[in-house]
């Protein structure tokens, strides 16, 4: 069976542009895919391997002094698949080769530090996959809500960050950030999965209910901060992620694109591979 | 079809009990499987899920105070499999509950410490699956087979490896002690088949070479390490490694045995559920 691939790229259709507003897109919807859940499932499978291998060689290049590296930021509401999105597409990459972060309320010692003190030290080396769950954007999101920043201390965060990613792309990085976008009622829907489920009662924080009341400022904070931090070389994508299905293979694609954007390669060894060849021949 | 399972489980039949030698065990066998390399895949397959939601339960335990860990420690001679343990088997469990460290050469702050410094900052936090692809052992293997630690000081750092172990294990940690065996013979072919392979070749070190003409002081190495080392808390494994679908599906059978042996559940709701229910259905 040939799975069915997307018609239209996500890169392109799920690019935040100057003036995107959410009300505008759809969480129910798959932009740039005909197919079905069904469909969506067997290309999940079938691009695995070739995530993998694409990862593979990025890591490959790593070890041989390329400074290539990709960073995987992922933002969303509470229940909108994030840990899906690590689990079932992060997880087809080898391990050893993806540099996971699940960033927390700060600790002391983080709060007392600029917010992007603990974000550096978690960027991805050479050759890595890095991938933040959660990150540098809840200081623009959360503290927006809350009113934790002023307006004023927002606009310095969101420069700092434009020049923090504008840094790390000229030293090597390729940067996909995404949101997943979930609707109100289908968060109401997962929350309440949770609580019928005794497997799932320990993802369920009674914190959710606080910040679900915010909903509405949460969007505005997220529109506030991809018009302030969706860039030509670090551009946000919005994903409709109602589906699960569809967001798992939308993100799946933007690494995959990502990846095929940086020519990778296998390295051409720095030995003599046939003198090497007759030396362990004789070992 | 039902996948062939083990007749007898791997943590006694390759468990290394006082007086073991490497000689003793051939790394062609597959003991205590009686299936062949298909049944092993499907075997592989078929557990997958199982591990991964053991580790689940894990996880989900250390998010509500419990301070149980796993901490699998890989040792073996170059190109044994280390890796593919990693991608294939560690693979299957969520990346968010796993912590991999590759230890390699020490830096120089690093050998500025104590020999366990650096370890000490990766063991898994509660409810993690620790992963270490090398580990403490390098510095009573390679240390040993090159002389730069003399008899007294091997002394001393295998005291320290046990009292540290000990120490982990009275906090919560299960230990997982596994050295790979591969045959001479085996590393050769590994080795000339990664030169015949040009997108193995980045994987191939000059060093590796070095290091196999030490062949027969590193089995010395390992076996002095394993009769100081091996515990009844924390005792090593040696796994037949020729066949890698073998030594995937043992190291894989391992850590479901360590799991099973940690009485995991899915934590309990510390909140009312049908009262949050009727929050969220209002919110």
């Amino acid at each position: 069976m040939v799975a069915v691939e997307f018609a239209k790229s996500p890169a392109e259709t799920l690019k935040v542009d100057s003036g995107f507003t959410l009300a505008s897109v759809d969480p129910e919807s798959t932009p740039g895919y005909t197919g079905n859940k069904v469909d969506g499932k067997a290309l999940l499978g079938a691009q695995d391997d070739r995530l993998a291998e694409l990862q593979e060689q990025l890591f490959a290049e790593g070890k041989f002094g390329s400074d290539k590296r990709l960073l995987l930021i992922l933002q969303a509401m509470d229940t909108a698949g994030k840990g899906g999105i690590v689990s079932h597409v992060v997880g087809a990459m080898d391990p050893q080769g993806v540099h996971l972060t699940a960033f927390k309320a700060p600790t002391d010692e983080e709060k007392a530090h600029d917010f992007l003190w603990r974000i550096e030290k978690q960027v991805p080396a050479a050759g890595m996959v890095g991938v933040f769950d959660r990150s540098q954007y809840e200081d623009v999101l959360i503290h927006r809500v809350h009113a934790w920043a002023d307006a004023k201390e927002l606009e310095r965060r969101y420069a700092a960050i434009n020049d923090f990613e504008a840094r790390l792309t000229e030293q090597g990085t390729t940067i996909v950030k995404v949101m997943l976008n979930i609707s109100k009622d289908e968060q109401k829907e997962r929350l309440i999965a949770r609580l019928d489920d005794p497997s799932k009662h320990w993802k369920y924080s009674r914190g959710d209910l606080t910040e679900r009341a915010h909903w509405d400022d949460y969007m505005k904070a997220y529109e506030a901060a991809f018009a302030e931090t969706s860039t030509d070389t670090a551009p946000w994508h919005v994903v409709p992620a109602n589906k699960k299905w569809y967001a798992r293979i939308a993100v799946q694609e933007l690494l995959l694109e990502a990846l095929r954007g940086m020519s990778l390669d296998w390295p051409k060894a720095e030995f003599d591979v046939a003198a090497e060849r007759a030396l362990v021949a004789e070992s």
